[in-house]
């Protein structure tokens, strides 16, 4: 255990910045310098968890009985106070993952953040999103309740709009009526911290509890585990790395704790000759803005591209190799992201993937990796689909071309659950037969399917599943972005038989005082009932 | 590998009914004498397992271009056979289980178990159980579809409503569109076969592929994990014990494969002073019914009451306990159903319960055990509370005595997750402060909270909630009774973003051929998209 000194950060625990119990400590890194920045985080022991739990507990029990209203208004006046500090906030993230300021940051991540903050205060406050359920004759209502205490781990790559104290994960455990531990990522604390600062304000301004939101920003990996299967935990969710996912899914699952992963996804985009030869710059435009954009480090990034044989598809790997050769390659997240990068796509080459354009080692002086391009045929990726599923997270896409649509379905019957999976095609239906083969076998295997569209852009749409099997995510039955969807992740059902009318939720009352759609007797309505 | 003799059972797989490929064989017994039933059952080795696999992943791909009305009329082709075949059905059932053939077989879960698959096949007819959400102006669509061949594991205690092959589970599966590996239970195996036979009638009789139910009596351990966790299957419902079931569970969740579990449940019910002062002999009978039931071998049987220290309270105890020394003991399932009992029963003893009637051993020359009451204080309770919850499967119950309200709520909070949980009051409304201090306590642990009613007794509602917290369940989000909740556990959300018209499903085309509930742009229609 060592000494916090004064320039630490402190984490956040019941309504406290207060010295962390720590057990080390820890710099981030501007990856546009590749140099520490000048502030040292806490790694947290046991003990600041352990607190976090139990006021996290305490907050949990209180918000059972604060009105949606309450619980909506701290979500849109944190939406607020997220606007009003949009440069320090921008400035921040910027330093911290060398992500665009404008448009990215400013004026796409940080608005998407507040709207979703928005639309799960709208949820929370009609209730709808509970699927209010009512059998008038047997006697018997159910809806979806708060869970407990949700602990949310945030990924690297959106600082915002997935960050652990600002992003759709924790909109939707607050607006289902959690408490949120954030566990900030560590390649941008300082930006959660004023996240942190923010949402503890907005709680303090709308009475809500303050231990709502609380932050630790890193444990080591037994502590996480212990985090995430504690008896007071509701539930986790979870955006971030394959490997330390599924050690958290271990612990979590061995503890029957729900826990919500956003794993990894090479995300598949079937292209099909008609389309290449109906319009195939457009299409290489679509693709090089979706697997370029943000260098690449989308969750839906377009990492794996399945043509067929022949001269349009030719034509298009040529005219992205060059696009990629000359298109400058932008900053990459943190130091681990560029050498994971680099591992991946020399693992890639090992199985006998050919290397177009890129490659090599990371570039010195800042995180950055050269736009890499690879490509193998269906025969090879047959022979080793579980090698050339190897995600490369990044600025960077493997090209497999089969040799005809029989084996570019084998090809699709051999990949793992993804979030999304794309088939573009000739606008004449011409080619409605295959893609129909195609989609039979794609879409079992994906979360979101779709058509002559690059699937990075996920909408906060009631629509999007931003989920799928395994391992792409947990559960192939829940998303993380969208409302209502994804605040039933942190949500119990609870079924109320033969409760006295004066003892119901106010969801489930005869009145319907929230206006509520509800399911009565089999009809969805918005009627009390009388 | 033994040779299967000719009167062994076959299996069911891929339509056909062959010898199993065994490892070994077992024969039931028949509780009422405690003699081995003259029918010899295969235990399977993998390949019968892998097989069914096969023949399901086929199966689970045609019925994806099946309509949805033709795997309606399936479930009700084969509701009717059931109801056709009652005679035989019930003759096999009790001769298996024990229970009694009227009213419990013929006139209650028979029935229960045809309407329960005309409830999923009004729901897969119209397709609203699978929340078809539209966002017109994103473009993005969304539904739950079938997830692939599933795996029941059918209990002891239900050999129709919740058989692997006739029950619940089942018909939630087929009606979200995928097929079933039965899993036998190994207590009634006969009975099953019988479902299996009818259930294969219908699927010819309506043209579904005849793999749409497939039956194995039994595997050992090591296979049984491996069913649960192979690719091809989409998921898996077990209900049973909670030492088998966790197994399972791990071995599923390592594999990310989706599993339902029904475990144990004690099912607390607490009883105010002011009810039993109020109608405390008519609670005493609402109990003794209950507890007495079907043995007490029911999942929602109540195994612990929690009561405050008063003189009604004795008088409580002391009625329930000249009723149970008074009521004869009914047949139980199994041998190990008696066994089991005797054992829990020690252990709470040991843990220092009071044993005020019943205990003992099994009764010879049939499955039985006594009609058993412990009690004992809160302070004890608090001083052990996981080994008070020991569950005592059968017609047994502990009577925990709190000093007072504190202490009965803090003895809730000691509870695991639960299925169900009762509260009994006064009905003229005095004790509803304490009740509201108890609610907050319990309502979080179960997933179906009673008023002035006892827990037996699981309505086919679409607002019941037969799931709960783990160790109920495995999950606390999902239902295993009731429509259309039930079909959701079997499926996967999938988007479709930016979807031609002509390739969308049926669910989430304009026209709405289906008429199903469709959740518009944040509104509930049945309305086609003009």
């Amino acid at each position: 255990m060592t000494q916090a000194s004064d320039n630490e950060r402190r984490v956040l625990i019941n309504g406290q910045w207060r010295q962390a119990n720590q057990q080390s400590t820890f710099r981030p890194t501007d990856p546009s310098n590749h140099q520490s920045i000048d502030q040292v985080f806490p790694v947290s022991a046991w003990s600041d968890c352990d607190e976090a739990l139990n006021a996290a507990t305490d907050a949990a029990r209180q918000m059972r009985s604060i009105p949606a209203e309450t619980i909506a208004k701290f979500l849109e006046c944190y939406a607020d106070k997220i606007e009003e500090a949009k440069d320090n906030l921008v400035d921040a993230a910027y330093r911290e993952t060398g992500l665009a300021k404008s448009p990215r940051l400013a004026d796409v991540e940080l608005p998407r953040t507040s709207n979703q903050l928005r639309a799960a205060a709208a949820a929370c406050r009609s209730g709808s999103w509970a699927l209010p359920t009512i059998d008038t004759k047997a006697g018997i209502r159910s809806s979806y309740e708060a869970l407990g205490p949700v602990c949310v781990f945030g990924p690297n790559n959106f600082p915002f709009a997935f960050g652990s104290v600002s992003g759709g994960d924790f909109a939707a455990a607050i607006a289902a009526g959690n408490p949120v531990i954030g566990k900030a990522n560590s390649s941008h604390p300082e930006t959660t911290r004023l996240f942190a600062q923010l949402a503890l304000a907005a709680a303090e301004e709308t009475g809500m509890p303050k231990a709502i939101v609380q932050l630790i920003y890193r444990t080591d990996h037994a502590d996480g585990e212990k985090l995430v299967s504690d008896a007071r935990l509701g539930a986790t969710g979870y955006t971030g790395s394959r490997h330390a996912g599924l050690a958290l899914k271990a612990a979590a699952d061995k503890a029957g704790k729900p826990i919500y992963l956003e794993l990894s996804s090479v995300n598949p985009v079937v292209i099909t000759p008609g389309a290449l030869q109906e319009r195939g710059e457009e299409i290489v435009g679509d693709f090089i803005t979706s697997v370029l954009m943000g260098t690449g480090q989308f969750c839906t990034n377009p990492g794996l591209v399945l043509l067929i044989k022949d001269e349009s598809s030719e034509a298009f790997i040529t005219s992205v190799k060059d696009r990629f050769a000359n298109s400058a390659s932008g900053t990459l997240l943190s130091p681990s992201v560029a050498s994971n990068l680099a591992t991946s796509i020399k693992t890639l080459c090992d199985f006998g993937a050919e290397l177009l354009v890129g490659g090599g080692e990371p570039e010195a002086g800042r995180c950055a990796y050269a736009n890499t391009l690879l490509t193998t045929s269906g025969t090879s990726f047959l022979g080793n689909p579980e090698g050339f599923q190897t995600e490369a997270f990044g600025n960077a896409s493997l090209v497999v071309v089969a040799d005809d649509v029989e084996q570019l379905c084998k090809t699709i019957s051999q990949l793992e659950g993804n979030l999304t999976g794309c088939i573009y095609s000739h606008t004449d239906g011409s080619e409605d037969a295959a893609c129909e083969q195609i989609a039979s076998e794609l879409t079992p295997k994906v979360g979101r399917i779709l058509n002559d569209k690059m699937p990075t852009g996920v909408a906060v749409s009631s629509a999007m599943n931003h989920g799928g099997p395994y391992p792409a995510t947990g559960h192939p039955g829940f998303t993380a972005v969208g409302v209502p969807g994804s605040l039933l992740r942190f949500a119990k059902l609870t079924s109320y038989d033969n409760i006295r009318p004066n003892r119901l939720p106010d969801l489930l009352q005869d009145e319907n005082p929230r206006s509520a759609w509800r399911l009565i007797d089999g009809t969805w309505t918005t009627e009390a009932i009388s």
